[in-house]
């Protein structure tokens, strides 16, 4: 009997217990051309929260009363697929589960090479390519300009850290707490500001950045994305990967400063990973290049066994992560 | 004896009569190399609200107690520079005065060929290039495509739209009342869109454009850009021209569509015509050939004389002119 996560009913606001059901799903024998996965890692991610909602988007919502999907790694148990043999680690989509079956085409095979199987996840997974290529190809970041990255400690923001200052540039980055800047800094960053802590956003970017910022790679949203208008320097872009504050939010999004768009030739530019995976390759050899180099450092939040995948996923949410949230089977 | 207005102090909200003064200037023998025109036309633009705040921007703010800087044509009186004469068509950006008296390098002589001089404050000046280079350049709009153009019935929506349908465009153009509309859809649009009507921004719109949008070109701010987010299509480019209604205003901008910048990779990019000012050629090149073969209207509102220059500018803020504002001398 395998067992996987499934959506009872649609949140407004942040999701809560009630909204999840852990369901019993009857073993079937594999058909031809199927793989079954015993699930090791899952990932929880805060852009699965809007496929909670019945919105179209980038991605179909999730349907009702059936499993979630999702990144998991895990190890092929049984195959009666050409190219899967049992013990081989493989990536997929299939979600909170502790098993996953599905057709070959579901899963791909992790390359040798000495990386920890979660890291597939993260930093050399969704969310490193998201920060990879947001960073580099959406914001056009070069080296010598200043990066401001907020969420810095999450999974992708920890990833735009270390790219950033691989590639020369100087880096602030925002988190929540003494602990997570104290991390931010130790990734890599030039200054870490606590956004928790007394005074404004603002003014703690201006003390950061006195010249201004060249780029913003924003996963927050809010008075993040306002205090990276108000010190943004001519021609700056801001590569819009997320804006966590406002997924689970009913208020609108209040800006102050949306008229330095105009007056300092702001780009503001919306962007979905999906849209980098015909340039997979490109990432995976150098990132995985600096990764082989022991030049990243992959911070992780640990949550243990499949109950409390929707716990970790609400702890996105509230600044529960140091790093990937991954939940271990 | 001539007479300028001049910035009395700086408004906070609206200026009024009280921010400004006519002040005289005493006559003074011109000096080698300097030219004095009698003004015809003085040009009103909403960017001028801007130089009124004591706020560094891409122009520097006006300063109190001098005559306010900003477009004009006129006739030249008297020269003593070489390349002008008595009777010479010029432009400048001397700004609200009867007389203008300076270096020749202040002046451009206006071409030859028959467009009546104040359209070189208009379709054929700043505001033509604006909605020129913002349409084709900054938002990359293409023949098919749908275009979304706020304050349609204003100097540079006006422009926007006639540009956009020449190019084979589909156009949606918003305007305050009945009358603007039917001038929209006069200068071609294929609908107009009356924001003080009765329903919301958001649902006239989706009639208008039912498939979307795919560029948007903001004059605005505030519930017209909420209203191109809600219905941009995947990849939409907005050109951020100027929001008005947050010139005068000291609230944020308030946005409940702004996630969809990242689900549908939306562009915001902030331009200024100045930066396109090494391409001037080529737009007089077009915009010229379509006014020389009749191809473009010019609606104006007029005001009469220098007193009615403030009145003149601060009716752009409530929607005081259809197409360009001007001040006839």
């Amino acid at each position: 009997m395998a067992r996987a996560w499934s959506l009872k009913s649609r949140p407004a606001g942040l999701p809560g217990p009630e909204h999840f059901e852990l369901v019993d799903i009857a073993d079937a024998p594999l058909a031809d051309g199927e793989v079954r996965v015993r699930n090791s890692w899952l990932s929880v991610d805060p852009y699965m929260r809007g496929r909670m909602n019945d919105v179209k988007s980038y991605v179909p919502p999730f349907n009702l009363n059936e499993p979630l999907g999702g990144g998991a790694v895990g190890v092929v148990e049984e195959s009666r697929a050409e190219g899967f043999a049992p013990g081989d680690r493989v990536l997929h989509m299939l979600g909170w589960r502790d098993v996953a079956t599905g057709p070959a085409k579901e899963f791909t095979k992790l390359p040798a090479g000495g990386a920890p199987d979660q890291l597939f996840l993260g930093l050399l997974g969704m969310p490193g390519m998201t920060a990879y290529f947001g960073l580099l190809s959406v914001a056009e970041a070069k080296a010598g300009e200043t990066v401001f990255v907020s969420a810095a400690a999450g999974a992708v923001g920890s990833a735009v850290v270390q790219i950033a200052k691989l590639k020369g540039m100087t880096v602030v980055g925002s988190a929540g707490g003494a602990d997570k800047c104290a991390l931010v800094r130790d990734l890599g960053a030039d200054a870490a500001i606590d956004y928790k802590a007394e005074g404004s956003l603002i003014s703690k970017l201006n003390a950061a950045a006195p010249q201004g910022i060249d780029v913003y790679f924003d996963n927050v949203g809010g008075d993040h994305l306002d205090a990276a208008l108000a010190l943004a320097r001519d021609n700056a872009r801001f590569a819009m990967c997320g804006m966590i504050e406002s997924y689970n939010s009913l208020e609108p999004l209040s800006l102050r400063y949306a008229m330095r768009i105009v007056g300092a030739r702001l780009r503001l530019q919306g962007f979905i990973v999906m849209d980098f995976f015909h340039r997979m390759a490109e990432f995976h050899a150098e990132m995985g290049g600096w990764a082989a180099a022991g030049k990243l450092k992959s911070p992780e939040t640990v949550r243990d066994g499949l109950e409390a995948t929707p716990d970790a996923f609400r702890a996105l949410f509230s600044g529960g992560n140091t790093g990937k949230m991954l939940v271990r089977l």
